[in-house]
Parts: C-alpha cells; sequence; structure tokens
C-alpha cells in the first residue's frame, strides 16, 4: 500500500489523481490531503478517502469544512500556509502529489523533500521559479522528483533502461493551443472568448492562454532542462497537432522512443505513482487505426516569441525564469480581464525580462523575491 | 571490445553490421565470418576486418578465396555447413550475429547457443520453423537472444526498463507492401516486375513478395511470439505506410511505447550488438516536422490471408510453422519463375499447411522432415 499526501485535491490533477487511487484501493491510500477553498467538494473527497488529515485555504473554509463533515468521519483539519506544509510532511505519507497550482506549491514540495518523500510534480512554478533550489535540495537528499505533467512522464517513460549519457535531445510535442491556424496579425484582435476554446481538452483559463502563446511549452521546456538534467540544446520541440505522441527522446544512435496515448492525465498520474511497475487503468486504449493520421511542423518561433524567451531566459538561469513566470501569470491575468490585447500579454513579458538583474545561484528568498519585483514592473509596464 | 562472429558477411544485413563496426573499431571486431559464395566481397571484407576464421560455401569458394587473399593477410579458412558451425562456435567470439538467409541459420544459431554466446537474430527461420528447439535451449542455456529485425527490435526497445507482466500487447506496423493500393481482383493480374518494387527501400526478390503478401509480418507475428513470450491475442498488427514508427507497446496502463526512426538497419544492428547502451551513429536523424504526418489503418486479414493463416498456424504450434515457412518458400520461388500467379502464392501455401498433421513439442529433426515434407507437397500441389 503507497500512502500519498495529495496537495491540491479539488483541482484537476487532484480529482484525476483520486480517481486513480479509486480504481486501485488495495494499493494507494490517500493519508493527508490539501484543497483550497472549495469545501463541499473537499467534504465528499475526505468522506470518501478518510485521509487522516486535511488542510483548506483558511481559517473560515476549516470552520466550514467542520460543519459540513457534522458527526461523520473526524480528520485532523489544518489550514493556510502552514497547513499545506504538515500535510506535505505527513508522516506516513511516502510520496507526495504537489498539485496544487501557483508558487504556493514551492514551499510544501521542499518541505516533502526534506522529509525523504518521492514527490510526484504537478506544480509548474516548483521548477519553473525555484529549480536551481529545488534540484539541489533533491539531489543532497536522495529524492526522487516524478513528473506527471504528460510530456515530462512521456520523456520519463522514454528513458526508462536507459543511460543518461545516451540522450542526444528530448523532443517536446505541443499542439499549437487554440489560434493555431491564425496569422499574427490576426491574433491582434482576439478575444478572450475566442482564446478559451482549446481544441483538445477543457482546461483552466489561465493555461489554455500559455498554451496558444506557447507560453506552457516554455515553462516546460525550463522544467524538462531541470528534471533531465539537460541542457537547453538538447531540449527540442516540434508542433503535433493530434496531443497523441506525448512526447519523445532521441538518442545518440538516432533511435527514438516516443509514449504515445489517448490523452488522459490519469495515465501519467498513476504512472508516478506506480513507478517503476504498471497497473492496469481503465481510460480509452490508443487506436491509431481510428485516428488515422498524426501530424507534425517544425515550431515556429517567430510565431511564438514566448517560447524563445523562455529558452533565453533558461540559458540565462538564475532567477530569470522565476521572472518570466511572474511576469506572465500578472500578463495573461490582465488579458483575461481585457485590460490588454492577445499580443500585449508578449510585450508586457519581454519588457519586465529584460528589465530584470538577474541573480545567480539564488536562495530560496531571492527567488521570491524576483517573483514580487517582476509582478510588480509587469503591472506598471502596462 | 566486443568479439563478433558474423554468419553471413556478404548479405544486406552482413555488410550493414560491417559498416557498424566500422563506425566502432574501438568497440566492437568480428573475428569469425561465414559466407556464401560471393568470393570477391568477402575477400575484401576479409582484408578490411582480419577475421582468425572465414567460412565459405563451399570447396570451391574456399580455393578461390584462398587464391584471391594470396600473400596478404590468411585467416583459418573453412567451409560448408560445418564450417559455419565452426565459425558459430569460434572461441573468442562472445556474440554471434546469425545474418545467413534460410534453414541453413537454425543449425548454427543453436551450435552458439550451446556455447553461450549472445545472439543477434537476423534470421528468420530460427525462430519461425525451430522456434520450440531454439527457446527451449536459450533458456536452458541463460543466453541473451537479441533481435536484429527493426520490428523486434523496435518492441525489445520499448520494453527495456519495464517488467514483462506489465505488457497489455505488442503493435507490430507493416508498410503494406507494394501492392497495398491495389484490390484483390487487381492483385490477380500482377507480375513478378511490379511486385518488386518496393515503396519504402530496396530489398531482396523473396523478402519483397513476403512483404506484398503480408507473409513475411505473419513470420514477425511468429517471431514476436517467440522472442517475447506472449501469446498471438497479445500480438496485432496496424498499417503505417511510412515505416517510420518501427513498432510499439501497449502497457496495462494503456501508455503505448513506440521506437521511431529513418528506417536505416543499422539502428537495430549497432543496438544489438551495443546493448544496453547506445553508440554513436552516424545515419539520418529523424524530422518529423519534414515527413509532416504519419498515417495508421487497420490490419486487413482478408486483404491479406496469409498473415491470418500466420496467426493460425502459430497457435497451432509444433511444427506448423516450420510447414508454413517451407511451403511459401517454394510457392514464392515458382510465382518468381512465372511458374504461377501471385495469388496462387496463397493457394499453394495454405493447401500445404492444411494437409500438415503437426507434430506437438518436436525434436529438430521432426522439424526439418516437416520442412521437407511441406516443399515436397506444395510443388505436388501446383
Amino acid at each position: 500500500m503507497k500512502k500519498i499526501a495529495l496537495l491540491g485535491s479539488t483541482g484537476s490533477i487532484g480529482t484525476s489523481t483520486l480517481e486513480v487511487v479509486e480504481q486501485h484501493p488495495e494499493e494507494f491510500s490517500v493519508v493527508a490531503m490539501a484543497a483550497g477553498t472549495n469545501v463541499e467538494l473537499l467534504a465528499r473527497q475526505v468522506e470518501k478517502f478518510r485521509p487522516e488529515l486535511v488542510s483548506v485555504g483558511n481559517e473560515q473554509a476549516a470552520v466550514q469544512l467542520r460543519e459540513r463533515l457534522g458527526s461523520g468521519y473526524k480528520p485532523e483539519i489544518v489550514c493556510g500556509s502552514e497547513g499545506l506544509e504538515l500535510v506535505a510532511r505527513h508522516e506516513s505519507a511516502s510520496m507526495v502529489m504537489t498539485a496544487v497550482v501557483g508558487s504556493v506549491g514551492v514551499g510544501p514540495t521542499l518541505a516533502a523533500i526534506e522529509e525523504g518523500k518521492t514527490i510526484g510534480l504537478a506544480n509548474k512554478e516548483t521548477l519553473v521559479s525555484a529549480g536551481p533550489v529545488v534540484m539541489k535540495r533533491a539531489k543532497e537528499k536522495g529524492v526522487a522528483i516524478i513528473p506527471v505533467d504528460s510530456e515530462h512522464s512521456a520523456v520519463f517513460q522514454c528513458m526508462q533502461g536507459e543511460r543518461a549519457e545516451d540522450v542526444a535531445r528530448i523532443i517536446l510535442t505541443a499542439s499549437g493551443g487554440s489560434f493555431r491556424h491564425l496569422s499574427r496579425e490576426e491574433l491582434q484582435q482576439v478575444t478572450v472568448e475566442e482564446a478559451l476554446a482549446h481544441p483538445n481538452w477543457s482546461m483552466g483559463a489561465k493555461i489554455t492562454i500559455d498554451s496558444a502563446t506557447m507560453m506552457n511549452k516554455g515553462f516546460e521546456v525550463i522544467e524538462a532542462h531541470w528534471l533531465f538534467d539537460l541542457p537547453y540544446e538538447q531540449i527540442d520541440c516540434v508542433l503535433h497537432y493530434e496531443s497523441i505522441i506525448h512526447s519523445m527522446v532521441e538518442y545518440k544512435d538516432r533511435a527514438v522512443m516516443a509514449q504515445l496515448g489517448t490523452p488522459d492525465m490519469k495515465v501519467p498520474i498513476q504512472y508516478a505513482m506506480s513507478y517503476p511497475c504498471r497497473k492496469n487503468l481503465t481510460t480509452e486504449p490508443l487506436d491509431l487505426a481510428k485516428i488515422g493520421s498524426l501530424h507534425f511542423a517544425a515550431m515556429d518561433f517567430e510565431r511564438y516569441p514566448l517560447l524563445q524567451l523562455a529558452y533565453e531566459c533558461g540559458k540565462a538561469g538564475g532567477t530569470h525564469t522565476a521572472v518570466l513566470n511572474a511576469a506572465n501569470e500578472v500578463a495573461v491575468d490582465l488579458f483575461l480581464k481585457g485590460a490588454i490585447s492577445f499580443l500585449d500579454i508578449e510585450k508586457v513579458v519581454r519588457r519586465t525580462c529584460e528589465a530584470h538583474e538577474g541573480v545567480h545561484n539564488p536562495e530560496l528568498e531571492e527567488i521570491f523575491a524576483a517573483d514580487r519585483w517582476a509582478r510588480t514592473h509587469a503591472l506598471a509596464s502596462v
């Protein structure tokens, strides 16, 4: 029985993680979980999975959860960032799934690493912003960080049974986002409503915009750099519209290993949990004959300047990627509120990145300071 | 330094194997080689790679080779099936590449297994005809049989770092052969000349016809059964015209691992030799963006009845697959000589297979006897 602490249980990755646990009650149990303020969903999850410890976003939500659970199952209830960290450190968990969104995920991930727990990583900021600090601590503690993102999970799967030194490059696939058929001129006019119709599956608003600007792929490039300890020159991207090949690894003998499947986050989630074994999973099997064809095109860095910028920030290193992430968060938020145009997202982000004076080998506090600076600067630059 | 005995040095796989050795003179050496009667090419290979032992097809070729080498490099020269077996058993080789064509490959492969040598398997008959005997001996001797065929090498690569029990099925890709656009009616009229124009790369006449009838894929299904110890129900085929995905493995979590690349036999040959490591290889890297799209279609067993028959013979087991192979060899030969039509190949093979009374758990002699019976029966049935 693998005992799991789940950070972000009510989000998309969190609920899928619980679906996986549900399919294997004899293999996995959730001993601690944390969520924000979606008390009703959390209460149902608590009643079903009976964790020992539950954390919610704030004191008010804690009161609501206690009331809602009533005289039924009564876990220990904590709250806030302190509560989140308690869940990450929970004694009986051997693995922590970090599925919270935003830089709030960094602290608890580091706490879990300190406790020597295996990390199932679904929080982007942990590596995009705090990669230098997190990977250093994980190495020192001998902690395995297993990617949950479908692209990185694919690369991770393609590297099983292989030697790291035999890798020539990794090739991340990108669907191209919801505006892949539009020219740069047409992009100037797109609305929030148009932006939120992603071709492949329903995602949150933020990640849908990040897919359309290819910023999301840029973050994945940075994460891949840290996860697989590869220089940026060995990380490529290719456009692949159907999102069936989740990513690839080319080896130095030019053999390319790929991981494919019908898009379903339960597959990489379960793989992170069952690694290095696989377990049955109820999901749609891949039927390539039915799909008929898979399409590919070269990545267009002029069409997607934020991807280019991600490589630049990644190579610059230090606090530059934290600034990239923070500036992008502000810019997307401004676009979603109608304050700036779609193409202005790029301008705000680039302007902020260019104004940043980076810190090399930053401590965590310096990363957070750079993040705060970037938010202020991005807002002021509009 | 890995020392290799190469059976079939002047054939397509043999010359590619030597190209790989040439790229890595510090890693591989050929200490023994065997060929048929292409003395001129063999002499050049001997002068270049300087094996200790060389075998040729017959006494006359041995005399010619001695003359041709003159006062230059003088290896020990042997001949015939006895010579082939001496090469396979050669003391200083740790690996034997069996790249000879036909059932003549079975004996030396078994001899190499007896000596505990790792087998790089590129001889089809070894498993299609003699699978029950060969795999039993390989298991008893703890000998690794590493596939060289691109499809089986792909499956083998997709299984690295995975547990055998986690495999749901393997999916062999098939280009469809040179007549994949023709209907059954049109097939009745095709000529030998038309049959020998394969869409993807130049191959021998026999394997080109076997690709057009899908018999070759049938043989690969049978080989996969033995190599990966899987029941036929877990071996599927899919049409894939571009031959870029060389084959796939679906796991029980529905993740599909695939091996891709620009078609070049040097990749699986070198992988068999360098396994479990990879080494640099000068070959065309895969450029999916340039290729643009990959196409797939369901295998059509009515269009390709010999593939269906291969599954039937495989499931029947024993000597049935040896009969399938022998009958097909006779039928293809008759077609290439203009004695029967293209669709008659199927009839001759099916008739022979249906007339065969199989032997279960056959000894090698019973397999050879079934092979001889099938050839006689196939010829007589025309």
